[in-house]
């Protein structure tokens, strides 16, 4: 589809609301300058723009298909896939040692959005060898690490990710594949993993594929996970692919969307594995390389968004019909019901971007400095960008096909398209009830002080507003507080309780946020006020229904038994 | 797909909630008696589930297919229609002067919903027929009644709508087709039209299309415009398919869902029409159909949504993941957020079926009766059925993909399909922005007076409630009444503004309604009562929100420029 790169968006975020130049102060992220900025988004808009935006309808209509035991992506993706390759765009936040860019996650969260806008299946996989770059660089040993990461960097290589079992899913500590010492201290991984996005492809020389799987003495549960890399061609002294390991695609998927990626179910008969990490510490690489993860799939959700919302914004510039309550060309655009949905769309898409992009420089500054607080930052926002974004995929994709009305039901139009794409991400990656679970348990077990420190950033700025925009200021203030208030309130809750209302909590945690950077926006630039008042005006209201809905009683939802829900 | 048809809900829907025994004492409809009722659901339920739900899969994995310029419908769906002709079920509502049953619109939608549920996409074949037959009982002359309504009535003949064409969607007004007279009283009917679902099918023996063109002296606009009947095979004199009509379907569209029932566009070159009703009010005749066509519609999103729904809560019952906080099975359905998801569908589900049951026995009491107040109220309700109803097909139907987690995106769980195939019921017969700004335009051009009867039952209701359900009656009635004034600010606003508010408008409106009929299910029955207190308190609140948008400033809408939106 077409697809216009949003590279004035990015660099007005950057610059005025998330707060890239503090990155770019640190010595880590030094090259992040300016300059670096507008090459890299500059360069990564192109090929989005023209090599991967023309993929994406073929993604869709020629399914990724298994021949012999090998996947055979859609037309034009192999191409599409040298040219991501070919720019570095797999390794942007790699090590430099090993041949990466080093570049911020703030900066590869707007790159891997521009690549998902244009073709969502094929940015998939290297998304996920990002995810096992970075697994890979904080916890194998030095010679996998030199071996294995200039491939993956390079995008050679490709990368995948193996964790759910059919008994294992959001349960990973019911997973049975196992991993068997070998005598020269390699392992045999035997078992059966389903959900493997690209889990082979005919444009790799080699694919990798991270395990989890237990040790022969291993305990139950997530306590008894190891974590192993499992390539498909096993590397050679030189570090070439030499022999085939005993794993294989047992058959791929047919999915709603995303069909140019292909879903498979893996076989892995006593296949060479080497451990990463230590013994019985699986979950914890995988949780390091999950948070990036989880952030990457936020940022898909919001990619799907920004594509649907370009589609339906041309269509209803050009679309006459009807006569419009207002002076104008005549489109559709004029008629208040479509403004409405359209500036919706917009609205969500900039609450959802800023979300992302400051979780991205929170997890940069947390690697630049070590700093405690940015960490805590980082891991309190890493739930709410997931959900948010991925849920303002499926809203907006949504609208998208409401806005071109009998035309959104239509496969060429490509609207269905960004809904049938994006809909998993609400699910993988850890569902986003799963999110919202994470939110209101593991990141409010500091006794909210992140949360708190947040808000409490949400309410100066909106002090600070009050004469500028006295009435956005006060709407935002008060949201913050009535959060505030539900947080301190969930925090004295035993768990299930805070479970009960864990989806409206963290929606209403995006909403407020949401709008404290639409707050910032209208204070930075006068152009941005009218989108701004309208965001708050009419979204933010929500978030007080939200937040009733946690205060809501988990006893008198089980009162409603799975007999009442049969009957 | 499996499928129970919900015989309980509707026996409970019609005797407690909708008002089902005052159609019956009717005089119009004093067959609807209890044994009468019972018998009909029974058996519909039967064909339902055995004949119907069987075919749903096929249906979209099987497209209906142009052969030769004729459409063959997906694998048995032949032999699943024939069950419903002859069953009856075709003119279950229709005048059994012509072979119909004759009963309530009441009974009909709940039949509709069950056939909806088992297979959406053969369903909308006879639901297209029935708007036909009824169009055609008003506004027919006798001879053409006398040679088609049996073979509508019996399903012999289909019968299709013609209204869309490439400039002319939303906008009807801006049609082209053309009608010039023969001079044998019939017309020479030429044009292009697109959208046009079940154009044809194997299984017809003929198909009977209800088609929208302009007479030579036609005013520009809807004023301009009248409804021809065109069969694709004229009848001779024994009323038996002859000659070929000069129509053909030119192509079928792919799209997102519903891929069962054919989608065409059609050309006519100078087919043979005979006039139905007065030149130049063929907008008039529509709106007849279009009412209860609505409202079929409506009653398709909820069809949409039962199935989806009874799919998720099998999965939840079976799927066992994770230790569950409270004893029981430890399948998911006993995880909080599993609880809640499936509680909200099942509450969503029961309000918007007891809103369109309403619908329904309003238009049964205002045939039955000639009340102007049942008229009004079935005109009021008639696009808060359609939105509410194909909004919740959209929702639970979402909503049963995530609680399937992965299983859900993957095609053959049949999760997607049920959010595919709903999707285009937000759409179709006026999208639900249109309905919308019919709610806020029309139905309030009475000064308000139909939606102040109905508040003011509410209302009342609740104040009777207080003693038994103080919390939830009180809820209700601060609700009703905030609408109420919401309402009365509408009722002095210019029509952009109150466009601008419509959608929102009419969500608030139904949430309102819904919260009504859980409190009288919670009165009538103890067993309900869990359920409508989690309704009351989860999904009522968000109407505040809705109604503090309806009174966002439409100037303030119109400031986000399309620049703005562009940039």
């Amino acid at each position: 589809m077409p697809y216009r790169a949003p590279v004035r968006e990015f660099r007005f975020l950057f610059d005025h609301v998330v707060g890239l130049p503090q990155v770019a102060a640190t010595d880590r992220f030094a090259e992040a300058t300016p300059e670096t900025v507008d090459a890299i988004l500059t360069e990564a808009a192109r090929l989005s723009e023209t090599e991967l935006a023309p993929l994406q309808r073929a993604g869709d209509t020629h399914p990724a298909r298994l021949e012999a035991g090998r996947v055979i992506a859609s037309p034009g993706f192999a191409e599409g896939y040298r040219g991501i390759a070919a720019g570095g765009w797999v390794g942007i936040a790699a090590s430099p040692e090993f041949g990466g860019m080093g570049l911020p996650m703030a900066l590869t969260s707007a790159v891997n959005e521009m690549m998902g806008s244009a073709c969502l299946a094929l940015h998939l996989n290297p998304l996920l060898t990002q995810g096992q770059i970075e697994a890979l660089e904080h916890h194998a040993s030095p010679e996998i690490k030199a071996l294995y990461l200039p491939k993956l960097i390079s995008g050679d290589w490709c990368g995948t990710m193996n964790l759910t079992e059919s008994q294992a899913g959001s349960d990973v500590g019911a997973l049975r594949a196992k991993a068997e010492p070998n005598a020269d201290g390699t392992y045999a991984v035997t078992g059966q993993k389903i959900f493997i996005s690209w889990a082979d492809a005919d444009f790799a020389a080699n694919i990798c594929h991270l395990v989890l799987a237990r040790l022969p003495d291993a305990a139950p549960g997530t306590r008894g996970i190891s974590l192993f890399l499992v390539p498909k061609f096993i590397p050679d002294a030189a570090g070439n692919p030499g022999a085939r390991n005993s794993l294989s695609v047992v058959s791929l998927e047919h999915k709603m969307g995303l069909h140019g990626s292909p879903t498979a179910v893996m076989q892995y008969d006593a296949a060479k594995g080497w451990l990463i990490g230590a013994p019985h510490k699986g979950m914890a690489a995988m949780f390091t390389m999950m948070n990036n993860a989880r952030l990457g799939v936020g940022v898909q959700g919001i990619a799907a968004a920004e594509g649907a919302y370009q589609l339906a914004l041309d269509y209803a510039m050009d679309r006459k019909q009807g006569k419009t309550p207002v002076p104008g060309a005549g489109a559709i655009i004029d008629h208040a019901d479509v403004r409405r949905m359209l500036v919706q769309m917009r609205a969500e898409i900039f609450a959802a971007r800023a979300i992302a992009l400051s979780c991205a420089v929170a997890t940069d500054m947390a690697r630049a400095t070590g700093s405690a607080d940015w960490q805590a930052r980082a891991a309190l926002l890493t739930p709410i960008a997931k959900a948010c974004g991925t849920d303002t995929g499926v809203n907006v994709a949504s609208l998208g096909v409401q806005v071109h009305g009998g035309m959104g039901f239509i496969e060429e139009t490509g609207a269905a398209q960004y809904l049938r794409d994006v809909r998993v991400t609400a699910i993988y990656e850890g569902t986003n009830g799963i999110q919202a679970m994470d939110l209101v348990g593991r990141k409010l077990a500091d006794g909210g002080e992140a949360a708190f420190r947040l808000l409490e950033e949400v309410e100066a700025q909106a002090e600070a507003a009050r004469g500028a925009f006295p009435n956005m200021a006060t709407a935002v203030w008060n949201a913050a507080e009535t959060l505030r208030e539900t947080t301190e309130w969930l925090l004295v809750q035993e768990m299930n309780q805070r479970f009960a209302g864990a989806v409206p909590y963290l929606r209403a945690f995006a909403l407020v946020l949401g709008a404290h950077f639409q707050l910032r926006a209208a204070l930075a630039d006068a152009g941005r006020v009218a989108l701004a008042r309208v965001a708050i005006k009419r979204l933010l209201p929500e978030h007080a229904a939200l937040l009733a809905e946690v205060r809501c009683s988990v006893d008198e939802l089980y009162a409603v038994t799975p007999e009442d829900l049969r009957a």
